[in-house]
């Protein structure tokens, strides 16, 4: 991409003109703005990162074509890149290692031990690696993850380009990395403060395992460090009755009021599943303006339940939207999860208007952005945000025809449908090839990681190419 | 493809190999047969439209690599076809039509109207050949339909070359194509006759809408021709509360005791949706050797419910799987439709082993192609057996690592990850590319059509490309 000339041999007016490097021309744009939600046959343009027009196509103010990339977006989708609020996505190495099996089992007896003996910095940042690729090539531009060794998943992140909030995990028990349990908060604290300056785009946080895993003192110490370093403070709650029985057993109480007993119900925190949450809870969550990201997929999965969508947007919460990580999953297609984000609601209330599709993708892009506090920067398509632009391809058989376009989204299409990926101006896949990252030599060492993977668990069935 | 040459130069041992016209080598076999569900880098010989052999890669009998089309399938999963055994093809002309609404308002208000206004020969054809696309390109090779006018999708399927039982619907009101209702079983019947022998892959059946909307003697007559002139017949059955409910006000029956009462419950009935079956009804639906189609993402999108599939299958039932058509799903994707089937079963449940990956591939396959009583010919990857064979791609991000291939078809695969689909031999897609059908025809054509049905209902919205 070649900037402009600004040199003074130019006439005056056309120095006034803005600096366009990219102009994405005559596509169906989904602004994700209440007031003009769907623009037809739109144009983008896009400098120094930024989204500097959006309008119909032919209002243009860039002085020269020859100076921009131009994407011909005929016959396609614009629309804000996806937040995925929730993943674990060194997970990636786990997919499809341990699946129909109780939650426990399958937490205790496979994925902890397998985590065990494999993760290290370096397992975590290839793993990251190819969840970031599958990221991409499926639409998702920002991601909230919450793992061991978050360093390097922050580093995998940052060499795909992905807009990221990347929390370091706490749990109070010897964990991957953080061998001395006593050393878990130094270790995100030391995280954060090392990571807090590092990148544009991606931002560290600190990450509670869950209210049963972390001791309350934990739990408070945790909060307050977010809080001094201004950074986020995710948090696992109410995923199944199993969790929620026992910390009632354990305290007295239910996962909300106990988390707001202890005075860290507030808007840092991001609270993730909520499955099991009543009318008393989500009015408190509304009320102290803590966060909520949904997950419906991986509850379903797990048997862990439906999360009660309709009463929490009742009581005006607006959740984000999460896949968690491809070990219940097993995907992170956040277009998969969008239509199943709908069909749960419709299915948990027996009413097929609880949910809408419009609703559906303002999880996934407005109301995910919001959960992040970056809905200053991302998550519509309007002038002066992020360029952080996904484009879909239409004209594929099962996207046809084309009544409304957010409903062929949400309920007809799927990530492989995304076509360009652009975060913060940078185009990260074109006509679905990697602009920067090699996806086959990422998915080659991770076959072989894979192989130690089933040494180490030799029950896995070994059957794959 | 060039047959092998059998001139008598050759010497004699070499008379005695089989023709082979396709071979599909490297690839891990999924067959779906019990004993050996998967062969690691496997191959399989085809000719004149079977298996004739199957086994692992480097064990093969014929003679020369020249005369064979062969397809590497290393770094590819090979799975027999999968079978969809409930759409309404021609419905795709309403994809994204009538979202989120409830089915009554969708069906009487939007769909009715929509077909009364647009169907006729030409656009069932027309809308028959994108579904028939867009099934080519998400791995099924072979459907199930009921819908009206279906002489005009007996002519698409037959032109898109797939395997099918297409069923000439039948209701009890002046319907597309049957404006007199007293001629809607003659209709059905002139289409069974003329279509009997019309194709060796192509079969025709009856669709009686449902015991609402059908009188008994309607159910009756069309069993008995049915059965006369041995076709499977079709039926919605026990699909939402109100229409249940509707059943019991009118007969006092339960469905499933209702249809056994007229005497129409039996090996040739194929029941599709089962939602609200209690105990009673699945045991006699077992006893009696009727069929049954779970269609788990339509339910849900329509918020009727979630049928009870494990204790269908507890007793003895063993459902196919189906999509429905594209106004209530919104796609034909085969692969998110497993996918769901094992997902609600453990929501359903509570219980995340209720239901797992192998049931599911088995319902889309093995157990699909029993219900269209074509499990001598299809459903597994068997020597004898017709070639109907889908290859997936699985060096992709969202496809790796692999420790279990069926994990990864049904939890992680979507439609768009088929690479390559023979039916009967012929090899309908090939790297994705279709052989002899041009989809962008036809989606440029589906567009004229789509734009008259939004002249025919305005209140659409129109933002389409």
């Amino acid at each position: 991409m070649v900037s402009f000339d600004f040199s003074n041999d130019r006439p005056v007016i056309e120095d006034k003109v803005p600096r366009v490097n990219l102009v994405i021309d005559g596509g169906t744009i989904i602004t994700m703005v209440d007031d003009e939600p769907v623009i037809s046959q739109g144009r983008i343009e896009v400098s120094g990162g930024l989204i500097t027009k959006i309008g119909k196509s032919g209002e243009h103010n860039f002085r020269s074509k020859d100076d921009v990339e131009i994407i011909d977006a005929r016959n396609a989708i614009v629309m804000p890149g996806l937040v995925n609020c929730h993943t674990h996505a060194a997970m990636s190495l786990f997919r499809g290692l341990a699946d129909d099996l109780p939650l426990k089992t399958w937490l205790f007896e496979k994925i902890f031990p397998a985590e065990a003996a494999l993760l290290d910095p370096k397992s975590v940042h290839l793993a990251s690696l190819l969840a970031c690729v599958e990221m991409i090539a499926s639409g998702t531009t920002c991601f909230m993850d919450g793992y061991f060794f978050e360093e390097a998943t922050f580093d995998a992140a940052k060499k795909a380009g992905l807009r990221a909030i990347l929390a370091q995990g706490v749990i109070d028990m010897p964990a991957p990395g953080v061998p001395d349990q006593n050393e878990n908060l130094n270790v995100a604290r030391n995280f954060v403060e090392r990571r807090q300056t590092d990148s544009n785009i991606i931002k560290p946080a600190i990450f509670c395992h869950s209210p049963v895993t972390c001791y309350a003192k934990t739990l408070q110490k945790a909060s307050e460090i977010c809080k001094e370093l201004k950074v986020p403070f995710f948090i696992h709650l109410s995923e199944t009755k199993w969790e929620v029985e026992q910390l009632r057993n354990k305290t007295g109480e239910k996962p909300v009021i106990y988390l707001d007993s202890l005075g860290i119900l507030d808007e840092n925190l991001i609270a993730v599943h909520g499955v099991y949450l009543d009318n008393e809870e989500i009015n408190l969550i509304a009320e102290k303006g803590a966060k909520i990201v949904h997950v419906p997929e991986s509850n379903m999965k797990l048997a862990s339940g439906i999360a009660p969508l309709t009463g929490m947007i009742l009581a005006g919460i607006r959740p984000g939207l999460g896949t968690d990580g491809c070990a219940s999953n097993n995907n992170l297609d956040m277009f998969s999860e969008m239509d199943m984000a709908a069909k749960t609601a419709k299915i948990a209330t027996s009413d097929p208007t609880a949910f809408n599709a419009m609703s559906a993708a303002k999880m996934a892009t407005s109301w995910g952005s919001a959960v992040a506090g970056l809905d200053k920067h991302i998550g519509t398509l309007q002038e002066g945000k992020c360029a952080d632009i996904v484009i879909i391809d239409t004209f594929q058989p099962h996207l046809r025809p084309c009544y409304d376009p957010l409903s062929n989204l949400v309920y007809s299409a799927n990530g492989s449908d995304v076509r360009d990926v652009i975060v913060e101006g940078k185009v990260l896949l074109r006509e679905r090839r990697f602009t920067h990252l090699d996806p086959l030599d990422i998915m080659k060492e991770i076959k072989t990681l894979a192989a130690k993977v089933e040494k180490h668990l030799p029950h896995v069935r070994i059957a794959g190419n």
